[in-house]
């Protein structure tokens, strides 16, 4: 935390970390954006992230707000006029590491890089597509909403409507597989590609996965047929080849790997080889290029919350979700699983009945595997026949507790009605439900 | 839902759901214990399930309460006498679908065989070892709490008083990896092997795998040098081999494959060929069978939960935590991380402040990684290192979220004193922090 003296002198200027500030240090004046401080910095410093992407400390005599938060550069960059000849793809980037580099004197990551200077570092990607990019925001994904999703969705929808051949979107990949669903279910009946991309390694270190990946991801937007949104990773721990993953059926399952990301309960579209920008097709089931009836559709409810049943789950912390949320996913234990106690052991207790009043409430619960893997099935235990019987969304459905939230948040943007909302989460919109289980697709 | 009728006559008399009932019905008395109607059943009769283990309805004209909810049919049977020269080992009985048959009125499956059933249908077992078993309770373990781990656990050092050379815990798979990591903790310096065992399909499906499940784990009961808490399931599809996988490190990844459980972060102890009686090592590094100095632990604290992180997570959420709980694990994103807004991004939030207000507040707050392969590390992102300053315990560590609830549960039953919880929650006790980082340990 920054001093006391430098805090006071924010407060009274109501500057606040993200902020556009100029600070002056001895003559010299520093603008850029105001950064939180950290336990390795000295608090006696500011911290700026300059224009350059570069943080500095600076011990500073006065400082003086230029811009407000949230606001941080946003530079379209046109890179190469159209009439190349090259499919145009267009790269929005939302920060996360791929745009990141290291801070070395705190040894912190952060967002730096527009596309732009990605499209420069990597002169392999304008051999590929005729590229235009610009920078939407600079978030580490873990603070992405659904407001961001929504904006990011417009975004796409116009750089759809500018005829962009294949739409290319930097992310952070802590919740990459949450945004690829909200937009899988945003954007309805693509005509292009539209790929999500991320790093899990900042580009100044050696094994960045980030040129394979960014490069993977504008093969698939120019010359891919597959037009959905897909998430575009290693496919390996090794640089052969990049995965094209489903967006509603993907999950980060690995802190730091940079194959972390896997599709779940699904085979990815595509493999994709960027070293000789060849592309092999895994699947059929896509939505080809160039159908029409395109539509934005961004209404999302954001009051819904995702918990999991475990051991000793309150029954009174199933209460509190009604006060606070107008909706519930709960990832249940093996087929879909909560305490149910239906022998009225001693021990043990039951969350049905609250579980039962949120619905009658009118707060619908969707159901989701925590297995991760697998499909629910609530006619084989008593505790699934009773979550049935309460009212609870999700019987023989294979999406990811990530996809079910995220859907459950789109729906209830569209209706409250009970009837309704069991019926859209029921209806497949974008292979968030397989219609059947590929032994293959466990752990690959 | 029983009739209203039905319900009358049981309310009348006290009589719930589990109670040993004596019903009359056409002159004829049926003994067993009540159980929960059905939506398939038909509500004007009562389910009961006799001591043959098999249920049926019968429209009653008369019931009477001949025992207590809880205390299902707990007959300790003592298969062979010591002196066989073979080794003794001891089965425990705790339900689930291992020791489940379907019942085909219903198409439910409920808890029906004790140890002495099962031991009686698979005559191989009795020439592995000299087996004596009991049923502890009858659960299908969605309904497992650390009461439950407590009495298990107490059962178990009975058995190992009593010179059992291993004992076989059968167990429903809903939450088996939470008892076995519970058990990891509450029976210190083990001298002989314990190992958990389930079954995904029920004895009367053909594709049962109860049989290769229960003779491996007695095998290694019998045979192993590993004197740990494991957990004994199908390694494939086909019926090959099982894994034994270490208690602390493993985790239900499918919610009906026989293969379903997986080692996370590390690798199974061994594989056990259930035809040829034969043990492969995969480890080196377990507690060998016969070292003294056991110890049971049983000391729990239940008051804690555990919450995942996803974006539009509520800081009001976080704080209703306080107001329920003594400890929080959260499953962060990537490498341990929840929204913390650090530009001040007017789209998000943070809720970074409510999390160091739990801690201030005495509740200590563990992170685990939502990805479930991996390991923490805070130092690396601005959320992370907000979240190490906030106080958060967990960084460097690559447990899983459920093992790392059962574990602040047990360091909670032992102290309050926050300094001494995080020394006790990052000190590895029985494996759950794996030293090494092994890259073979991915989705295996």
């Amino acid at each position: 935390m920054y001093s006391q003296k430098i805090r006071a002198a924010l407060e009274r200027q109501k500057i606040k970390v993200g902020d556009r500030v100029l600070a002056e240090s001895a003559g010299r004046k520093h603008e850029g954006i105001l950064m939180p401080s950290t336990d390795f910095s000295d608090p006696k410093n500011v911290i700026i992230k300059l224009d350059s992407g570069y943080n500095i400390g600076v011990s500073f005599e006065k400082i003086k707000k230029t811009g407000s938060g949230g606001a941080i550069a946003f530079k379209p960059v046109e890179m190469e006029k159209a009439g190349s000849g090259k499919p145009r793809v267009s790269i929005l980037g939302c920060g996360g590491t791929i745009a990141s580099r290291v801070e070395y004197t705190t040894g912190a990551v952060f967002p730096a890089f527009s596309p732009a200077d990605l499209v420069a570092s990597f002169p392999e990607i304008k051999e590929i597509a005729s590229i235009s990019g610009r920078k939407l925001f600079d978030l580490l994904s873990e603070d992405m909403s659904p407001a961001h999703w929504q904006m990011i969705a417009g975004e796409v929808a116009k750089e759809i409507r500018k005829k962009a051949k294949g739409v290319v979107l930097m992310h952070g990949t802590d919740t990459m597989h949450f945004t690829s669903a909200a937009l899988s279910f945003m954007l309805k009946n693509l005509p292009v590609p539209v790929i999500l991309v991320g790093a899990q390694r900042s580009s100044d270190r050696g094994s960045s996965d980030n040129a394979m990946n960014l490069i993977s991801s504008v093969i698939a937007a120019a010359d891919s047929d597959i037009a959905e949104v897909s998430l575009c990773m290693h496919a390996k721990m090794d640089d052969d080849y990049c995965f094209l993953h489903q967006g509603t059926k993907v999950r980060k399952m690995h802190t730091s790997r940079r194959d972390a990301f896997r599709s779940i309960n699904a085979l990815p579209f595509a493999k994709i080889w960027h070293a000789e920008r060849k592309m092999e097709y895994i699947r059929k089931d896509y939505r080809k290029r160039g159908n029409p009836g395109f539509e934005l559709d961004t209404k999302v409810n954001p009051d819904v919350c995702l918990i999991h049943s475990h051991p000793c789950i309150k029954p009174g912390f199933i209460r509190l979700l009604g006060k606070n949320y107008d909706g519930v996913v709960i990832a249940g234990t093996g087929l879909g699983h909560v305490p149910a106690n239906p022998f009225n052991d001693k021990r043990s207790v039951s969350v049905v009945p609250e579980i039962a009043d949120l619905v009658k409430s009118g707060i619908p619960v969707v159901m989701a595997p925590q297995t991760i893997y697998g499909r629910l099935n609530l006619s084989v235990y008593t505790a699934g026949r009773l979550l049935k019987e309460a009212g609870v969304i999700g019987d023989g459905c294979d999406w990811t507790p990530e996809c079910a939230m995220v859907k459950l948040m789109h729906v209830l943007g569209h209706t409250k009605v009970m009837k309704k909302v069991e019926e859209m989460m029921l209806t497949n919109v974008a292979g968030e439900i397989s219609e059947r289980s590929l032994p293959e697709t466990f752990l690959v």
